[in-house]
């Protein structure tokens, strides 16, 4: 499986991937799951992918081999150049589906699943910064007020704590923190989901990455957060008050 | 969905299932999915269920039918006469047998689902307390020391409080926090696991029920840990040390 988390906040965009992937549980790789896209002071984007990993390196090395062949045409449409992040989203998306309309139906006659989905998160010079969930069919959702992060993948963990914690006015530290803390969870009750773990932050206006960061199992940071959760729930749960037993 | 705990401990049994069903998300109603048997100084067991209503109502029927028609007569065998609570758990295997090969065939070939489960808990005189994870097809697994509890429903939201606490040491009132906040964690991601819960408790080698009790949505008890389990968390979480952002 696969846990990746995308918060769009006032004060900017946090995304949040593991490594793990799997075919069955006999079957375990590491490959990164999120990457990143910077033209300083112009563009910062990046994505995180989840679902099978042939069709999302594939939408990948499309979108990475339109920026190398566009070289300095500006004719040449790319996640680079594009005019807002709206139309990064679109491209991103008619890659995805191009990936599908290759692959699918065999995989599926195969009896494989070909469903793929990733965040899109990013700010062009002059524009707002903005993130997107992109389905396998291409269509893509945005993140608002109302609902400010997407999850990918194993979602269920690691969900509470965001519902608590992210709000648009969140700030990034706070933001850091339940980001760590859902992964955390999750971590723990799926195996399948795996260290390290990739984080990346494009904070609003600055048009480039303020945290690019992989975050290693013995990360200083990350073992913190964790340890404190755990001691920090175990107290709180001793503290509850007792059930009355009529 | 559905949401039922069970808990063998080496004090006692404890039972926990909301009363939420829906066929769809537009069709909800409450149903008690907890059904308990006394005979005070002989023996106490319960059943919670999960999966098609028309099922496990079917089987719950059953049961008691049986128990009807054998009126005194020590040969006709029940829940309430068998010799062990293994032999407890193959009779309600049996019954749901019975069930499923009357309707699963029907219910497929509409594309309903038959899936059923259930948790018995009891202990008869002169026997150990135990706890049994009864599947579809009839089949069953029992808790033990490495695998105190057993969960119907949705699981995920309620595993990770279960997974920190639940050891065969843990006390009762210690057991029942546990499994009202994870109820409460249920309740809060899930819409379809619901108010109210039956809660039952059969303390080990009591041969009756310690507690047996219906939560309303208002019941201070219940009201008192989610709250307090919620402000505790968010002090928790606002105590977490901050990432460093290099």
């Amino acid at each position: 499986m696969t846990y990746c988390i995308g918060l769009k906040l006032s004060d900017g965009l946090v995304l949040l991937s593991d490594t793990r992937t799997n075919a069955g549980v006999d079957n375990i790789s590491r490959y990164g799951k999120m990457f990143t896209w910077e033209v300083p002071g112009e563009r910062a984007l990046a994505i995180v992918t989840a679902g099978n990993l042939s069709i999302t390196q594939g939408v990948i090395t499309r979108l990475n081999t339109a920026i190398a062949s566009a070289g300095d045409d500006p004719e040449a449409e790319t996640i680079l150049n594009a005019t807002t992040m709206f139309r990064c989203a679109q491209l991103a998306g008619d890659v995805m589906r191009e990936v599908q309309d290759r692959h699918r139906k065999t995989l599926e006659e195969q009896g494989a699943a070909a469903d793929a989905t990733m965040l899109l998160a990013g700010q062009r010079k002059g524009g707002r910064h903005r993130l997107f969930l992109i389905y396998s069919a291409g269509n893509f959702i945005e993140a608002t007020e109302d609902t400010p992060y997407f999850q990918l993948g194993e979602h269920k963990y690691g969900k509470p704590i965001l519902d608590r914690v992210i709000q648009p006015a969140t700030t990034i530290p706070t933001a850091l923190k339940a980001a760590l803390v859902s992964m955390d969870s999750t971590l723990r009750s799926n195996l399948s989901v795996g260290m390290p773990l990739d984080l990346s932050v494009i904070r609003t206006d600055q048009l480039s990455f303020g945290i690019r960061r992989r975050i290693e199992q013995d990360d200083p940071d990350f073992q913190n957060i964790s340890s404190t959760w755990s001691d920090a729930l175990r107290a709180a749960f001793h503290d509850l008050p007792e059930v009355s037993s009529s």
